[in-house]
């Protein structure tokens, strides 16, 4: 097959424009490698006229993404746009409508119409690829989807909102309190024109729901999502959990529990030593855990430019290969609707409490926590100048049902001041 | 498509068992996800009445690979037999001439005799697939050769032989000699029956011929290859590292430079702080560097049951969902005949010198490597209790012809006991 493959790009941001580069610089190499040329025929963004560092004039020119979509010289829609409305929502149905594939980058668009879109791909018999979309240019839909493709998957966890991870080891190394580092962060131009996005865990949360679909064979659910951001992480607990040996993680964990899919987005601990307490600055990565490969640990550039468009191209080279599968790797219509399960698993926790400094208050607190059934694995109490001390448990396994309880019979003891500090341990 | 893909699987050793266990336990998972049943038609091993612990009644049996091969209710050859001659050489070949596809996990058949068994495969329009050759249970032939479809390759890294790995984590943990971990991992039963294949680099090094021929679209030149084992490795030159912040790894390296291919198996030294450096035991770590993606890093089990047959899996799904690439990732007549570079691309090395304790020692040492333009990063004298005493030095960038230069002149200053030991120190 000579025919080339024929590209429609909407969005020319910083992904966009990385595509582009690599379209232009490596035509031998990507039609070597797909049998066939890979070409631009026609892009589209809001502003023609600005200078984006590349020559853009052999392509043709849309003012409107729908309007690129249905181009006849355009067979695959590269949705560059973002945002889960409007312009790319648009020219996402108008591509699959009329039958072309598409590659995206947007995972909110799909975490929030990934299933009604998916049920259009398929009626169309189109593709829709988001490899862009998750972990940047880490291959992991792939390596879930395909390479894991014998596995029954028992959990996918990941750290994958660079920004959080940037902050969060950012106030460990230099010390800074969270404010400090988030007013760092947006003067890097590290935060999206709506922070909470990031540091709300929601941007991390949409790629965890697109994971746990392929994982578990699950309709999606976004919003079944726990979601619990970073905004309450203090240096003061960053560095307890140091002294204990932990790190602190904005994690996404999805399993399939007894009680059904369990999705959360939150900060957690895991151990300094483990690959994800190794993982530093913006990096991203994602474990993949099968019944039969075990642990599978994939690490890389969760953003950018080169990296995001590497993952675009990867889809690109796919389609242009003839590689066709499932948007969420089974046909929609076998997706099982799953109930979703409110952090179901186990785990230990890590307790921080400001405890009164009065005689006895220690053994309301043990009293509390045993009534409850939790058990406690390790106890350490800070020296201190106040009224309280600071004291940190690390339990034994216990449900979040169990923990609550507690936390609720802490506060009728009267010697707990300020509300606990509850994060789960997650076992790695 | 609703016709199984039906399977005949040479081979009933471990991974052949493997394999049988997935399709026999995850028949509605695969066909979900494939779109079609994955069928076991009939197996082949050298001996029949072996209880392997899995029911192999409702397939049929063939004393003979080739014979299983040519059966007519066989799509596809799982040659898991192993060696590059004899029944695994016979019945790939024989699959391929009627036309069938081959998924094997056989490094050692494709490093030797890969070019002319892709050329073969091409002409008869068939597929081998062989993720499970290469770092058992991750998926990195098919990270490198679709999901960094877009890039240019700069490099590829990797520690792909757990028994290496294990032997010299355990050399550090436990501070033994080579020759005692050598005699537990044995025991052990870690070995190959051929533990030259392990501990010489030779099966790390067919690993890394078939990832340098996809990443750089060369032709498959393993006796080009620069091997290095880990024999020589001591207990105190890992120590030493330890010292210097470094740990001492089996790594390949494959890396394309202006004077040609340069692909070496050796023992070089890491950053203990570097994903590499923190690998321990038997796990495989894969590094794939792009032009536009960047540093891509991925960790798992290099062998076992599970992982391997977990790539063994991921291969069969492939073909069942009909995904078909080059054998390489290119056709093999685009294949570049590139010259073979040694060690060509500059690096600080490790320098390990007995010098003899007399005035003026230091000063010949230091003239011949300046003479021979290495300049010194970092220098360590040990205190001693004998005549000669061990001198550290971490050189800045030199090339390997450079320090051989200054290896032979410092044989010639009558200050240097027993031979240098130089190694390689790989930036990451």
């Amino acid at each position: 097959m000579t025919t080339p493959l024929r590209l429609g790009i909407a969005g020319l941001g910083t992904v966009g424009i990385g595509v582009v580069k690599i379209v232009q610089s490596h035509g031998e190499l990507l039609s070597n490698r797909a049998g066939r040329p890979v070409q631009i025929s026609a892009v589209s963004a809001r502003s023609r006229d600005k200078d984006r560092g590349v020559d853009l004039s052999s392509y043709a020119w849309e003012d409107d993404a729908v309007a690129l979509a249905k181009r006849d010289d355009v067979d695959v829609l590269v949705e560059l746009i973002g945002g889960t409305e409007g312009p790319a929502f648009d020219a996402v149905t108008a591509a699959l409508n009329e039958g072309k594939d598409v590659v995206t980058a947007n995972k909110a668009l799909l975490a929030v119409h990934g299933q009604p879109l998916a049920e259009l791909a398929e009626a169309k018999g189109c593709a829709i690829r988001f490899e862009a979309a998750v972990a940047g240019g880490i291959p992991v839909i792939k390596a879930l989807t395909e390479g894991l493709a014998g596995n029954a998957i028992n959990r996918v966890m990941g750290v994958m909102n660079g920004t959080c991870n940037y902050i969060l080891t950012r106030m460990q190394s230099a010390g800074l309190s969270y404010d400090e580092v988030f007013q760092e962060a947006s003067d890097l131009g590290y935060l999206e024109a709506d922070p909470n996005l990031d540091v709300g865990g929601i941007d991390a949360g949409h790629k965890l729901a697109l994971l746990a679909s392929i994982a578990f064979g699950t309709q999606l659910k976004f919003d079944k999502m726990e979601l619990e951001g970073i905004q309450r992480v203090t240096i003061e607990d960053i560095n307890h959990a140091a002294d204990l040996g932990f790190r602190i993680k904005l994690l996404g964990v999805a399993q399939m529990t007894g009680r059904g899919l369990e999705q959360r987005m939150s900060p957690c601990l895991v151990p300094t030593n483990s690959p994800l307490g190794q993982l530093e600055n913006a990096t991203n990565m994602v474990v993949l855990e099968g019944d039969a490969v075990g642990q599978i640990v994939l690490r890389g550039a969760g953003a950018g430019e080169g990296p995001t468009a590497s993952a675009v191209m990867g889809d690109v080279m796919d389609l242009a290969r003839g590689s066709r599968l499932p948007v969420f790797g089974q046909p929609v219509d076998m997706l099982v609707d799953a109930p979703s399960a409110r952090v179901a698993a186990p785990a230990p926790y890590y307790l921080r409490l400001n405890l009164t400094d009065k005689p006895g208050a220690m053994a309301k607190v043990a009293s509390v926590l045993g009534d409850a059934g939790i058990s406690i694995d390790r106890m350490r109490q800070y020296g201190h100048d106040d009224s309280t001390a600071p004291v940190l448990f690390v339990t034994h396994k216990t449900t979040r049902d169990a923990l609550d309880h507690a936390i609720s019979g802490l506060d009728a003891t009267g010697v707990v001041e300020d509300a606990p500090v509850a994060l789960r341990i997650e076992a790695f």
